[in-house]
This record gives C-alpha cells, structure tokens and sequence, in this order.
C-alpha cells in the first residue's frame, strides 16, 4: 500500500462529472448514441474506448489508451486486466463486464485498496431465464420429437392429449435464488407454477429476500415475493428437504464454490424420483456429478435433463449424455445476448449517476469480506 | 317447436341439486375423486357416465345409458351427440367438451329451444400459450440448432452473443385476444415483452376489454389490462395498421370463419417486412394463404414461423413448408393436454353452483345470435 487513495465514502456531489475520465475496455462495439447520451447527462465526462477485449493477451498493449489516460482515469469498465495502483492514481470506480469477481480477488488494486468494484450481476438473468423456461417446455410438449418428424416430412396423426403435460400447477425449485433464478421465478409465475425457492443463508423476513443487485426495470423477483416456500441450508439433510418436496422441475442456478461443487450426487438425484423431477443445470458443470446425472437418467430417477454447463466442458464426442433423448444439451451458451452491452451499461450508468451525486451505495458492489 | 320446454330463467334454487341427473358421455376417464367430489357437493344430483365418444359413431348405442337416463337427464355433458328434444325432455343444460359450437348451431335442441349450451371455451389457454412461447424461444436461443449438434455429439464453441436476441423489450401482436392469446399475453409481459392485441370488435372501454369466459384461476388477462396498445376492426386497412406497428412476434389465435380465411396473404405478410416478424399459427391453418406464407419465408419477408396448424392438414409429404429450417411444424397438438378434462369439468362446476342457486348467468354460454 503506497500512495493514498481516496475513499470513495468522502468524494463530494459533482453533477457534471466535470474532471472525470471514463475508460471503457470492450471488445463490443458501444450502442448507438452511447457517447451522446453519456455527453447529455454527464457534460463533464470524458470517455475513452478501446477495442480490447480484456479477457485475452492481459498483458499486450490496449490500442487507443495512453499512459495520460491511465494517469485521468476515474472509471474503469474492464475484465481481468487491471492496471496497477501507480498506474491510475485517480480511479474511484472499477465495474467489472461479468457477473462473478474472483479473479480480481488477488489482485494488490482490489486487496489494497478500497476502491469499489462492481460487477455486471443481472445482465444474464433474462435470456438464461428463457433457456430454462424454453427447454423445459419443449421436454414437456415433446418439440424435439416434432422436430425430428419434421426431416421425414412425417405429420403424425396419433397424437393424444395425454401425451402432453402442461405446466399449470406443477412446482419448481429453484437452486439459488439470484437474478437467473427470480427470472424464472416470474415466468413460472405467469404460467401458473409454484414456485419453491432455496438459498444457502435463510430468508425469514421480507428485508432478507429482497434482491439489491442490479435487474432489468419490471423484471425478476426483487422483493423475494413469488415463492410461496423458501428453503434453506447448507446441510445434506437441508438440501435433502428441499429436493424431496415435489418438484415437477429442479433448475440449478448457484455458482460454482467449494460448497456447491459435487452437491447433487447420487444420494440427492436419488430424492427426486417420486416425482422423476425435470433437471434443468444453467449454473456450472461440476455441480452435478456427471456419472451420477448419467445413472440418474438411465434409472429412471428423473425424467429428463436440459444442460447448458456439464462436467467436463466441452462434452466430449462419445459421451453418453450425448445420446440421450430425454436430454438437451446447449454448449454453455445460454447466457448469451446481444442486449449483454446494452444491460452493461445500464449498471454503470445507475453508478455513474450515484457517484455524481456523491453517494457511495453503488449497484453490484462486491464485498471485501464475501469476495462477491 | 312441439312441448314446452322451461326456461332455464325461471329455474327455482335447489341447493343440492335434488333431482337432477348429470350425464356424461366422453371417451376420457374421470378424474380420481370426481365422483366423491359430485356427492360432497350436490348430494341430490345423480351422476351418468358413459365411455363414449360424442364425437364418433354418433348413430351408434351409447353404452351404459338407459332411455328412463335420458328421460331423467337435465344435464349433459357432450360434443355432436345429442339427444332429440322428445328423448330428454328435462334437459336444462347442455355441456360441450369443446370450445366451439359450430356443430350444434343447425340441431334442433339449439335451434328449437331455449335449452342454455355452454362450451369448454378457455381449457386449451395454457397449453398453447406454453406452445406459442416455447417455439418462438425455442427459434431464438437456436434450440433446433443445438438439438442437431447433439446428432454429432458436438460442443460448438464459436457461438457469441451477438448470435441471440432475448426476447426483452421485444413487441408482440396477438391477432384475436381470446382465452389463448390473453395467456400468451400473460407470458410474454413476464418475460418483458409489450403487448399489442387485435379484436375485430372495438375494446375502447374497460368494460369491453374483459373477458367473462371461463380461465383458469390466475391466468390469463380477464380484465384485457396487459395490452400496451388495442386495434381492431375488419377491414384490410384496419389489419394493416396493425401489422404494420413493428411487431417481433405474430401470433395468430383467430378462429376460422369466412372473414378470416384467408386473412393473411402476401399482401400482409409484406407489411412484415420492416421487423421480419415471426409468425406463430394456432388457429386454423386456412387463415394464412398457404403459398403466400412459403414466399414470405423465401423471400424473408418474415424471419421464421412456428405452425401448429397448415392448410392442408395433414400437411402433405415433400411439400416446402417441412423443409425449412427457420420454421417448427407440429401436428396440431398444441391443446393437447392430460388437464384437458380436469378443466373442463372444473367448468361444468361453476355452471352446476349456478344451477343449483337458480342463476341462469352460466358461464361460457353461446349466443343463439352470434352463434359462439
């Protein structure tokens, strides 16, 4: 820790952001009238954009940006590549293009300082919604049978109404309830679900289901509202009592960490057979232990899986999830989007308003304590 | 119009249905406890059951009802079978276990009496809505892309965001907003879509935009307050200002009469052009021109179609429409659904609560005017 860095806590009201320099690392193109609708609101801010992409060549040179950009920088929207303390002596604000933060969690700018970074957290949570709620309704209204036929020119006749099961009152369970999970939450809701809700810390008051972080206007479940039981634990017997509760459909949408990897082994598959609950995996791979997704399947103890992470990725040709035609297998594309820019800056802007006003309580903050 | 048949106004309270007989003819068994729930509720009331499908063999001897049943009946549950004026004398309700009527309109049960007949008008909302969504989704997140992929046991990792479009902010137009498009309605405002809704009648008050069909408890739009935008009229003019408003999503959900066959031809789907609208057919397959359709995806006037209903059906062998890859064919299945008669006879309940409070408001009730 050399120099002092100011605490963002004190940084006075500055309207305009007069003095200021946004710096913007991304290899996306900036929407249309970004610039002018930033120079309307924010007069005083200047802005620098570089086309880099600051997940790859870390240490190549960024094209565009000049050592007296990094010495004016007050706003920096990157990835893994971070200038060092020296570097950008007057940086107030670090936003993160992703969701988790653990590859700054090293990183001397974020462990000795204490600037704020934030993260892009809600930008994902619409369209990885939509890859849940689309692959369980297609298992459910038999799409890729249908589709198959269609390469035969086959309109099969014999079809019966109880071959199709819909929705209307069946339960899901939603494995970690972020702004993915809320998502689903809502539109399991408008289709007349029941919406069952676990979390590893308990949610007993009103304060303590509400979602702070960032999700696009009307949409998720920010006040915790639409489960109509919450569940909660880190215990085996904990998770046991919420896969045993009657789940038509299991989405599981918690990060990766020492606790969730390997938490859905064959003992807890095994709890979903009384009602061969539906599989849906938008978290990570290695979550679920893949031999036993596998045994679970070939069993009978679930009736189908939609996978859009596996363990290991990519699948390899050969495997028997493959082949599988209860499965849909995605190759860990669901959180893709062209609006993800778009809700990016969306974020930064709620941000960037908050630090002209002088206030510290910025959207998405990442903990020191927690590391997300 | 031979003997007196009473007026179902005029109908005196009767509680427990004491006297009455429930006959009901479908190939479907009852749900378990339906009976038990019957006597619970109506202890006077008698139930009939027969296996028989009213909608074939509709000469042949019905099995297990006796003539003193059709002399007692007072309400039926049916589709084209009916009896004739003389055999059931002390009907005061007619049931059908579909949504139209169209097949009774010309019986002289309908023509000759004031007999009320009620239609199954709103079972079939949450299958098809959850078949409108999950196709169009299905379309934008490239699910049938990846389902080939997994033929090949293939991760494919160049795909980027920029390849999917979430349906946020998008605008959908829902061409007939009856009980299916007010449930798609419902749907897509969860998902942060806009909703715009066409009705040949105008909806300019409240009043006029609500539903009074029957709806499963929770869903749907009864009072019409999720369109952002209503159009209507019968005039090509009037249909082209709506297709014309930048529409994402097209769902057609009109039911096939003389004015809408034909509805949409080339010189409608042109008027699609500016957005590529996605077209979704669950109506009938005669509202859209045929060959019209074929062009429009040629020539990508439209940027896909989602078709649980073709004209011809079934569609035949070779014909272009299977070859598409930008278009999802289904055999009209989409109101299949094992809930079909659980929700039809939750129906049947309001109108026998009715019944036996002496109310003739019964719900779903066709007009002898309009004739639906």
């Amino acid at each position: 820790m050399g120099e002092f860095i100011p605490d963002s806590a004190v940084v006075a009201p500055n309207k305009d952001l007069e003095g200021h320099t946004l710096l913007i690392l991304t290899n996306e193109d900036l929407p249309d009238g970004y610039e002018k609708h930033l120079r309307a609101k924010f007069p005083g801010l200047k802005l620098v954009h570089s086309h880099f992409n600051p997940w790859l060549n870390t240490n190549a040179p960024i094209p565009n940006v000049t050592d007296e950009d990094w010495e004016e920088v007050t706003v920096l929207l990157t990835g893994p590549r971070l200038p060092t303390i020296k570097e950008a002596p007057k940086l107030q604000l670090v936003h993160l293009q992703s969701a988790g933060a653990n590859y700054v969690l090293e990183n001397p700018l974020f462990k000795d300082t204490k600037i704020p970074f934030c993260t892009a957290n809600g930008v994902a949570g619409p369209q990885i919604a939509e890859w849940v709620i689309c692959t369980y309704l297609a298992y459910q209204h038999r799409i890729p049978h249908y589709l198959d036929n269609m390469r035969d020119g086959y309109w099969e006749r014999r079809s019966g109404p109880m071959e199709i099961t819909d929705v209307v009152s069946q339960r899901i369970g939603i494995l970690g309830y972020g702004s993915i999970g809320r998502q689903v939450a809502r539109i399991a809701t408008a289709m007349g679900m029941e919406v069952y809700a676990y979390t590893n810390r308990p949610r007993p008051t009103p304060e303590s289901r509400r979602d702070h972080s960032w999700h696009p206007p009307g949409l998720g479940d920010p006040e915790g509202s639409l489960p109509s039981r919450w569940f909660s634990g880190t215990t085996p017997a904990e998770l046991g009592g919420f896969l045993s509760s009657g789940l038509d459909l299991l989405v599981v949408a918690v990060p990766l960490t020492p606790e969730t990897r390997g938490m859905l082994g064959a003992a807890q598959l095994k709890l979903l057979a009384g009602k061969k609950t539906y599989v849906s995996n938008i978290g990570r791979g290695p979550t679920i232990v893949t031999d036993d997704l596998v045994a679970a399947l070939n069993e009978g103890w679930i009736r189908g899986a939609a996978l859009d992470v596996t363990d290991p990725e990519p699948l390899p040709k050969g495997h028997p999830l493959w082949g599988m035609n209860n499965v849909i297998i995605t190759p860990h594309v669901s959180g893709n989007s062209k609006s993800y820019t778009a809700r990016l800056l969306a974020i930064l802007d709620v941000n960037l308003e908050k630090l002209s006003e002088g206030k510290t309580d910025f959207i998405n903050q990442v903990s020191r304590k927690r590391g997300y």
